[in-house]
Order: structure tokens, then sequence, then C-alpha cells
């Protein structure tokens, strides 16, 4: 059973269908797994194959293709009538003479949109550069166009059955990040800290599991610090080192992400104190000043102006647009807190933003994922926003 | 510091670059991350954004390619020298109005090699079908080849070093799988079992901790073993059902997977009880069967002839190489045992075999990891095969 009503679905394909209109666009592949588990409810681990769910200003309900034994993953979790399921034959997956995109196209020619405008998702992850020369191959007389975060954006407004999800994500990351500080000790290895992490963020709660994160849990310590995507190793912490902590919950596939620094031992030196409650201070009234009509880019001008009372830049984006993903990443790529983004901000919007600042040998970062209100903002988590001192 | 020797690097390059030769290919721009490892030791959870290793017969060390804020990781963990070290500017990452792969384009001109034969992993998971495109357009005079799997093909055999590190995946497993059923029970929730497995396979042992695997646990019951791919739920297990499991355990990227069925309940169909007796003996006697200089479908026919024996046939394949990865897969897409596979055991080729058989309404499934050796294979964990009666 899909996990949202069917109207939502048909409300989410109706509102892709005018964004296709617009761009036009008669048939759009979708392989962004997010995007097809938004258009259909699918949910699966199968993206490590090509798979599509088809949308056309033809037909009113999408139809999903993917490999034979992934069917019946779709029946389960699709809200599509079994007819617009179709598994393609195994021999078809990594085959060195043809491609699960042969087929797709197979199909689109048996449906008479060969000659249409077909839209695909261009800089997809399992949208590969072999399947897209293959359809281009097999529908020659298409007209191809770039169909690339179509569905992202329409996803970009989320309903409240979706908040829902985010705030139960949120109440699993709580734990997490409690489990995480409760964990952190020198002598601890850095894996027996990021099991008990992994451990919470299925566990969930008593009245809700986890789901994977689209990121595994980032933890660094001491020099590892300035090299933020290295995944952790056996060594232990050690005593007067911070550590970073950027970490999730999933539920149904719905992120909330949330960012902390600890520091292990008595003595934090005085600038990285400093530098929590400036960084602090900035999170809490640039969340204040939150409202929906603001362009996204207003948002970090907020947080620009008050670190550069204290003489500081920081010159990347501050967040980004999150939710329903899957790994690698849990950000959708649409809009994001920085310079030149125009995208004004409406209710039910979710961000995750993430304030981290680094200096020549410390650092200190603190984040809230949160969702944009009628008035304001609401963050998914409630948790503390501090370094933590851990002795 | 990377994970091997650099003269294991260097030899890894050779051999790339003496299958670039005999396919025509000058220049070969990689961004399978597994690939990107293998070749220069590079980790790290950042191929959310378009990366490359880019090897070149005219030059000897590979340069990297990837995130500016990334660049400190590949310091870390790569051999390669300071100046083979190049990071894209934040405003390349998901920009609306350029691409990381026009930066990769920009280098190619810089070495005077845009007019080279030019290799892409054109099925790669994080090349997409955007980024080729953009190399196209920017490098008009080049003449692109398909290089995807080129370098897989490399490292299907492995070295004595990656062999270790697959016996201590082995070794984790063991813990793994073992937890799983020291956990499986009926009323516990799916969710809860699962965060029981993930804690073991970061924890590892007390001698070497665990990486994250390339594909999360399966733990499927009920109807849902029918749909492989779905993933976990908050759902109590009952009693009287198998329970599939299909775990696994990394250490520094390199898996071992394992499944196991187990049945929670007293009463085990006598028909399951019989399949897995034929499971479990057709997978002894197809391991003790392998042999260097067989070919893959060879190993495939001992197994298919012993269960025509008992009237049944399976028409998939029954393994895969596999090692070092990244996810969605731990599979390297290179050689299967399956009809047709003409691929020669060697030593040192590293396959998961899996023995699933699916009944209409029920099923046994139970695998092992292991190595080709000079005269048979070893398994890298040491499991009990049978079906676990937990009650």
């Amino acid at each position: 059973m899909a996990l949202f009503q069917e109207t939502e679905y048909l409300e989410r394909i109706r509102n892709t269908k005018k964004r296709m209109t617009d761009a036009g666009i008669d048939v759009l592949i979708v392989s962004d797994p997010a995007n097809m588990n938004y258009l259909t409810g699918y949910d699966g681990w199968s993206f490590y194959v090509p798979q599509a769910v088809v949308v056309s200003l033809e037909a009113e309900q999408p139809v999903w293709i993917g490999r034979g034994m992934d069917a019946n993953g779709a029946r389960h979790t699709t809200f599509l009538k079994e007819d617009h399921i179709i598994g393609y034959p195994d021999d078809y997956v990594q085959s060195p003479v043809k491609h699960p995109m042969n087929f797709v196209a197979e199909q689109i020619k048996r449906w008479g949109w060969h000659n249409r405008s077909i839209g695909a998702e261009m800089d997809a992850y399992y949208f590969s550069a072999r399947g897209f020369a293959e359809l281009q191959k097999d529908l020659p007389r298409a007209n191809f166009k770039d169909g690339n975060l179509l569905v992202s954006w329409v996803r970009i407004i989320k309903s409240d059955p979706e908040i829902e999800y985010m705030k139960q994500a949120g109440k699993i990351c709580e734990t997490v990040m409690q489990t995480a500080l409760d964990k952190l000790s020198p002598g601890v290895r850095e894996c027996d800290a990021v099991a008990a992490v992994y451990r919470a963020q299925m566990a969930g709660t008593s009245e809700f599991g986890g789901d994977y994160p689209a990121i595994v849990p980032m933890m660094p310590t001491g020099e590892k610090t300035s090299a933020p995507h290295l995944t952790w190793t056996d060594e232990p912490y050690e005593n007067e080192q911070a550590v970073n902590l950027e970490l999730a919950a999933c539920r149904h596939r719905y992120h909330a992400p949330l960012a902390r620094t600890a520091y292990l031992g008595q003595n934090p030196p005085d600038k990285l104190t400093r530098l929590a409650e400036l960084t602090v201070e900035g999170l809490n009234l640039t969340l204040a000043a939150i409202k929906p009509g603001m362009f996204c880019e207003e948002v970090e001008i907020v947080w620009r102006k008050h670190i550069a009372k204290a003489g500081l830049e920081k010159e990347s984006r501050i967040g980004y647009s999150m939710g329903l993903n899957y790994p690698p990443d849990w950000g959708e790529h649409t809009a994001s807190l920085r310079p030149g983004d125009k995208t004004v901000l409406a209710p039910n919007m979710t961000f995750h933003m993430i304030l981290g600042m680094w200096m020549d040998n410390y650092g200190f970062e603190c984040s809230e994922s949160f969702s944009v209100t009628q008035n304001g903002c609401e963050t998914f988590a409630d948790f503390p926003r501090k370094l933590f001192i851990i002795n």
C-alpha cells in the first residue's frame, strides 16, 4: 500500500504535468529514485539497476518500469494499477549486449510516443550517459529535452502529511544526537560511536521506527575536520579535541539532518567558545528572521550581516531544500540559501540550514532542519544549540 | 595516507593503461567511486557531486579532480602528489549555469589532451548524461569512447592485501549474522533487528572496525520475501514465519556479503526443511567444484545439475564478482556465475555466490563470499550453512 492517499499522488502528478507543459515536454522519463517515489510511492533499494517512472501528458497514471524481480515491490508500495507496473526480463541486467533503457524505449514506441518531446533527468544520479545514448539511438524521432529537477521543483513544497513524517524524523534525530553525545569519550573508537548512532537511527522511537538516511553519519575530529567527507576510522577519539557531528534521522525516506559540535576535554579554547556563541546567536536570529515571501538569498544576508559585525565572512551557501531522498544525498538540488537565489520562501518548504565556521585550526558548526510556516519557521528537532563539553 | 603501498597503486595504473591501449583510449575519465579509490586510494562520501580521476597514457600519475572542499580528503587518502589534486570552485556545485565536467574539460584542454581519444565510464552511477554532454560540448575535437568497466575488469583479480581486508570483512560478517539471529524473535520490530545489525556492522571486532556496506541490510519476512529489495518497516516479526537475511560487512570499502534463512517458530514446514537441505548440499558441492581455470558458466552448471535431480531449475545467475565498492551496489558488474559467462576463474578473484530458491509461497537462500585460491576456493566467513530455527 502506498504511503499517502491516492489523491495526494494525483495532485503531485497534476503539478508535474503543469511543469511539463510549461517546459514543452510531452513525456517525462523519471529516474531519480526520490522523484519516482514522490510520483508513485515506489520505495525499494533497486536503484542500482536502471529503472524509470514514465509520465505522459496523454496518460492519467504514470507507468513504473523496473527489473522484473522488483515489480512485486512496486505492487507493494505504489498506488499504480497492475497494468501500469512493467518489469523487464533479467537478461537486461548488467548485460554486455542490451540495456534496460532499450526496454524503456520499446514501451514508449508501443504507446506511440516515440515522436514526442521527451524529457530525461540529465543530471540525476541513476540515469547514466549510456542510458541516455540508448534512448537517443532507439527513439530517433523524439525531441529530447532536459527534464532535470522538474519533479524536484514540484517536491519543494511539502504536503502536511509529508511535514508530519519530517517531524517524526526530527524526533528520532533528537535521540540520535543525544546518543552520539552520550557515547563520545576519549578512548572510544570512532567506529563504536558511529555504531551507536546507526543503532539509534534505525531503532527510532517506541512509536515509530527509523529508515536509512541518505548520507552516512559524519563525526570527524582533529585534522579530519578539515576534510568534511571522510568517513570514520577505528582510531579512538582523543582528549582536548573538538568533534563535528553531522547526523540525521529518516522516516519513510523523509529526512531531518542536524549538526552540532562537541568538545572532548576540560579546556575548550576561548576562541572556540566565542565562535560557538557567535554562531549560535547567528543561527537563532537567522531562524527568527525567516518569513514566507522572502527570497532565499535574503535569509543568507541576515547571517552574513551578523558575522560581519565580528569581522568574519563565509562565502558558501548556508542551507538547502531537503526532504524525501535516497543515497547519496538528502538535499534536493533546488533552492539554496545563498547569494543570488531568488526562490521565494513559501509555507511547507523545508530546509537544512547549516552554519559552519572554519578557522585555521578550529571550527564550529550548528544546524537546524525546519519547515517554513505561515508566519515564520518551525524546527523539526528540539535540541540545545551550544558547544557541548564532554569531560 | 593511502591504504596500500604506492607500488600497488602504480601496478594498478599500469594494468589500466594496458587495457586503455588495447581499447584505443588515450585518456580515461574515471568517475566510479570504487575505480577512483582503486587507482588512487581516494575514499570519501563526496560522490554526490561530480568528480573524476583522469588517467592519461602520457602521464605517469593520474589526477584527482573534485570539489574544492574535498581536496583535503584527497590529500589524506591518496598517494598522489600535491599538484595532481585539483579542486573546483564551489560555484560549480548544483549550479544552473555551469557543471563540474566543464571544469574537467578545461583541465584536459590545459594539458593539451583535447584532441585525444577520451574514454568515459558511460554506465557508471555517478557519471551523468549531462556530465557527458558537457564534455562533448567542451571537447569537440576529442574522439569519445566507452570506457565503462575498464578499471573494474582490472580490479577483478585482487592483491593479497586486498584479500586480507575481505577476510577481515568476513570476520565482521560472522558477528553481524550472529547478531541478527540473536535479535530475531516474534514481536521484535523489523527496525530494531536492523538497528542491531547496523551496530554490529560498524563496531566490527575489537581488532578492526567496520565500514558502511554498499547495500543496506535486507531482512524481509512473510509476503515481503517475494519483493527482494523492499527495506524494513517498524512492524514486528511474526511467529511461524521465515526471514531472509541478506547481510554484509565492509572493511576499508571491501565487502563480504552473507545470506542465511531463519525460521521463527516451532514448526518449520517440511517442504522448507527439505528445500534448505537441497540448497545447502548444492552450495557445498558447488563451492567444492570451484577451481582456477574453469569458466564462470561451468560453476553454475554444477548447481543447475544438482537441483535438476530434484526436478527444480533456477534461471538467474547464482553469483557475481565483488569487492571494493560504494553504494548502491557491492557487485562489480563484471563476471557473473551464469550461463554464457566465459570469464576464466583465476586465483584471487572474489565472488558472492547466492543460492536462492523461491517456490510459490516459501523460499530459502544461503550464500558465501569467497576468493578463488590456487586449488579451489576459500570463504571469507565461517558460519553454519543451514536453516536456523528460532523459537
